[in-house]
């Protein structure tokens, strides 16, 4: 009878209705019937994204749309700005020196993200760059930056504007075209709602004509093959079938709410749960200036074991938030308000993060957290 | 009320009891609850592919499954031989190219399979190839090689043998470990009876070390990783968590019901579709020394048009058998006889062939392949 509810910023939590579809017969991917189905899924994420340039569906995780934005744009000796305030940040720059271009990092300290004007300085600095890859919610620290700000800065330049949207994409406003951001990269299991498994990459014509000349090896995640594909409505190599299907239903769910409306919602269950935060004495990682709506990282005292909090919660009573990751190993609790996530699974996951908190020590009056989320929920 | 029968070689036929843990809640991944899975998932692929070597799973189709094992034993440069008798032998030459390094194409005319006599001469012309990458079961012509005599001829060698099993694995049967093998790849939506999503590789210490030398650039699909990663009963990103769950049932359905009787069943099934294609006055395509036990490629008159007959069978009749591939295309039917396809469908979906083939305007008895067939089942 215990509860499973994922608190967790990726995968999140996948509604009933989305596990109904996931429950089904799949049917074969070279069909009319599927190709209305990839046709839908393709319209819907042009939406979701604000671009009317082309969006590629891989059979991967996050990372894998990642790969295929750094080994199609770049060729070995390249040079590319890496952006860092995070776990996934990171995950950038390695992916560049796997491909044997070269990162010029830009260091932003943990808990802020990168501003338009640090960006201008750094391609004035390294004019020669062909792309900045930063990432637009960074999961690790619950933060994001300003990207249209960002997108103003580059529009002039010949570098590209890639993004990891993999847990903004659909929680955090995307104007992909309008703010001239090249590349978006997501993925299924974050604000879309669903168990991971299928990777979203959509590209510029900027970025097509930076992929053609491209001579980087690649195959799987060749872009160039899934653009030939799309033209045929079909994927170059079998797609995650089942999860393709049922992200057309989990589009229309959020296409159906209004998306401004429903990212208005993210944004008030974030500030609950600052709010939260904050009346149970503990501070919010992220630098108020960059929070994020999508996840809040929120400090725990060493002395409470925030490990051991994550792993009560799990393990005992059913209520999965994550832990920290990297420089934040053991140092904050992560809570996820993306996706199908609602107020009364904030207030859930507060209620039982207080019950642990309690018993580990931590000085509170019990129903603060709560009390100050559904002020900000019902204001 | 129209049927939805996938007797395609992939994917195949989900059974109804792994919808329903596809349609279930998912959990976290970096969980004990999901290492549990995970390691359940590891114990259970090894016996199915026969190895106490590591199993690493992807989330990928199989040809990223494919795509790992080209990128991490080659170096750019490597000479390596790839064996074509179909559509999949073909990939593995492209993957190799890709790569940067230098396939030995062996082709071996469409119909049969590669024998361990020419495995044996193509190495002795190229004693300095690092590799062998054949197709296990080539589902684009539904032929088999002899893949015992081929590892024996191997095992004394530098080589190492890369096996494609996406549609053997589960189905044909596999001694890694026994047979010399070095790398089997695979995937979720073929024998495993799955939706696609997961990918499959397990591989020889043999194949370690080549790895380890390897200077091919590689990230999502660095088996590095995953190796490092599955030491600590983790994948080294997120994994395709839904379906990792129900392929930890689908092995324990597999293994439950005895994999030895349940490849003899294979057999059997692919010895009555056989029997019902000469019972119709059709020829099966593939030579009787070669052929695979996952599913039989028919022949179609080309008067009859195959394309036609698949496209009637599935939109008006909802079952849905697979079209011909590369030189077969619009020349065969294909139909599978894998995972958790019964002797019930196999009648069902020849009943089908027989009401559209007669409708087509072919000239036979009809019922005779259903009769055909059934005296096989029951032999």
């Amino acid at each position: 009878m215990k509860r499973n509810l994922l608190l967790t910023p990726g995968p999140s939590k996948v509604p009933v209705e989305l596990c109904e579809i996931l429950g089904k017969p799949i049917i074969h991917h070279r069909t009319p019937q599927f190709q209305q189905v990839l046709k839908e899924v393709n319209d819907g994420l042009k939406k979701i994204i604000g671009t009317s340039s082309d969006v590629y569906l891989l059979a991967s995780s996050g990372t894998g749309a990642m790969e295929a934005a750094v080994s199609n744009l770049l060729s070995p000796g390249d040079k590319a700005i890496t952006v860092e305030y995070g776990k996934f940040g990171e995950r950038w720059t390695e992916l560049v020196k796997a491909y044997k271009a070269v990162p010029v990092v830009l260091k932003i300290q943990w808990g802020k993200a990168v501003t338009a004007e640090e960006i201008k300085a750094a391609l004035a600095q390294n004019p020669d760059a062909k792309a900045v890859f930063l990432t637009q919610c960074e999961t690790s620290t619950s933060v994001t930056p300003d990207l249209q700000a960002i997108g103003a800065v580059m529009k002039s330049g010949t570098a590209v504007l890639v993004a990891d949207s993999v847990s903004a994409l659909g929680t955090e406003p995307m104007a992909m075209d309008g703010w001239g951001v090249d590349v978006v990269c997501s993925g299924s299991h974050k604000g879309l709602m669903l168990p991971p498994g299928v990777g979203i990459v959509a590209v510029s014509a900027k970025a097509i004509a930076m992929i053609a000349s491209s001579t980087n090896v690649r195959y799987y995640f060749d872009l160039r093959k899934s653009k030939k594909a799309l033209a045929d409505i079909d994927t170059p190599f079998t797609p995650a079938i089942g999860i393709v299907i049922a992200l057309n239903e989990a589009i229309k769910m959020l296409l159906s709410e209004g998306l401004d409306k429903k990212q208005e919602y993210y944004l008030k269950m974030a500030r609950a749960v600052w709010a939260a935060a904050e009346a149970m004495g503990l501070k919010v990682y992220a630098d108020p200036k960059f929070r994020s709506r999508a996840l809040t990282a929120i400090v725990i005292p060493e002395a409470l074991n925030p490990k051991k909090i994550v792993k009560t919660m799990r393990d005992v009573h059913g209520i999965t938030f994550a832990g920290g990751q990297g420089e934040l190993d053991g140092k904050v609790v992560r809570i996820a308000h993306m996706g199908a996530v609602d107020e009364y699974d904030i207030l859930t996951g507060l209620s039982c993060l207080e019950k642990v908190l309690k018993e580990a020590g931590h000085k509170f009056e019990l129903g603060a957290s709560l009390a100050a989320a559904q002020k900000v929920f019902n204001s």
